[in-house]
């Protein structure tokens, strides 16, 4: 089967702590290697969790906040050293790629492989990455900076061809392919034999939603229906509601109701800030809108 | 007695290996904190040693190499985040201060402290910070970009007075200042009483270098003649010679003719390649040349 797992390099907020470092997360789609924003330090968390760093073949980046794109420079550079020929791509706000190629070019090393930036928007929901069973898309979020998040989504699977029926009504062999995807089988003589006799459902494509940072903003909703699993910032605890509106985060709160409004599945919260020692209420303060919520931490892999 | 301490944040070369974090130190010189170096994840190596980020006054980067500055961004965002008010001072070559502000500028934050950044040059030693009892120097060093050398020099302490001898003579009190600072005694008939007499040596001024990255240049010991600690760079065995001569770097025979030239007390040596595993061979390459050495490690504490 094929894969689709994410694992949570970092679930802290900007301020490092021992426990948990800034943004960052590897999703494995179908063994293409994606990075989900890269603070600081990014390079040694996947180190610490057993991936290799040549494994990358796209880093998305939310919104230019440091504790989102300043492991980017470190990144860039070590895959140069450890002798890169892969291309890989980097999505994310304009002007990302002048700040982080001053910081590469002034160290004058000519990367021995292509990097390439492609700019994001958000005016609205975007295809930017398109694969044979896979799609990933931007779309906007609602922060003091331009902000997107990002959606994984696999695409319809082959329907599951039943041999044994195929059999019964002589379906020939280079038929098979046309009904795995969909098509009614029609005979010789014209006759036509519907495709759901031929056919079991395929397992539902699954979805992940990476919904950091932001306020607490409704209309995720609309680009993400249905989502299985959302990841969702939840810098703050009620109490600091106010704080949250400032700065343009949310609450746990506000994440469970966003999970709620997308139908979702699960529930992921992370980007905790610093100034909390006790999580347990998060959860409490989360349930009631959506009970299927987990607390992120580093190193947590979340099969999808 | 006033602290003379060197904390080593990062050992290891540009490559970060789960043991070795790239190059950062921490001099707490009389209790004024230089950061000399500040490669990715300082920040947390710093809070790893239980040092307070706001301590630091001073920074000081030898060279645009990624891994000596691509954690100032990362360390001028957090120490804006938690609230800083007292000025930093961050010295190193032309383009730093363009391209570490391209980071922090594109982030919108608008930071709360002071923060100023000063050129260094390369063309020959040069005083860069002077306190009362301390200066701090940088010198050129040999690498594929222009890089300096940092030297941390107590300035002469007072000399001790011995009251039991001015008693002895009389010597009334608003006269023992001077005699510590040298002066002899000269009574009010005119007669001299030699200095020597009055006082004591006080412990000689101590002093400790930061050499790295560089290739051999023996020109090192003009600057930092009878140095007390030396730190040098000494990134390959003899076996790789070559590539440290390619790469400008050194190996550790080198570092120890250059200890051995500086008349050096004592030598630590660091900045390893990742190609190695077993660096007892450093040791062994090196001792022949300079006795007294051994190898750095990240959260080695040297006491001046």
């Amino acid at each position: 089967m094929l894969k689709f797992k994410v694992t949570i390099l970092g679930s802290g907020s900007a301020v490092p702590t021992r426990d948990r470092n800034p943004t960052a997360q590897l999703i494995n789609l179908h063994n293409t290697y994606i990075l989900a924003d890269c603070a600081e330090g990014t390079q040694l968390c996947l180190r610490e969790n057993s991936i290799r760093l040549q494994k990358v073949d796209y880093i998305l980046i939310s919104h230019l906040h440091g504790d989102h794109f300043y492991g980017l420079p470190g990144l860039i550079s070590t895959l140069h050293l450890l002798g890169r020929s892969k291309p890989i791509t980097i999505f994310g706000p304009p002007g990302l790629e002048k700040a982080v190629m001053g910081m590469v070019e002034i160290s004058r090393s000519n990367l021995r492989y292509p990097l390439r930036f492609v700019e994001t928007q958000t005016e609205h929901k975007e295809l930017i990455i398109e694969h044979s069973t896979f799609e990933i898309y931007s779309f906007p979020l609602l922060h003091k900076v331009p902000t997107t998040g990002f959606l994984f989504e696999e695409k319809p699977k082959k329907r599951l061809y039943r041999p044994e029926i195929g059999e019964d009504f002589g379906i020939p062999h280079y038929w098979i392919d046309r009904i795995k995807q969909g098509q009614d089988y029609i005979d010789e003589e014209g006759n036509r034999i519907l495709n759901r006799l031929l056919t079991k459902d395929p397992e539902p494509p699954k979805s992940y939603a990476f919904c950091t940072d932001t306020a607490y903003y409704p209309k995720i909703a609309t680009f993400i229906q249905d989502v299985d699993v959302i990841y969702h910032e939840a810098s703050f605890l009620v109490e600091d509601k106010k704080r949250a509106l400032e700065t343009r985060h949310s609450t746990s709160q506000d994440a469970a109701q966003i999970a709620m409004l997308c139908n979702a599945r699960k529930l992921v919260i992370g980007h905790f800030s610093a100034r909390y020692n006790n999580l347990q209420p998060f959860l409490e303060e989360a349930k009631p809108f959506f009970n299927n919520v987990v607390l992120a931490y580093d190193g947590m892999v979340i099969n999808v």
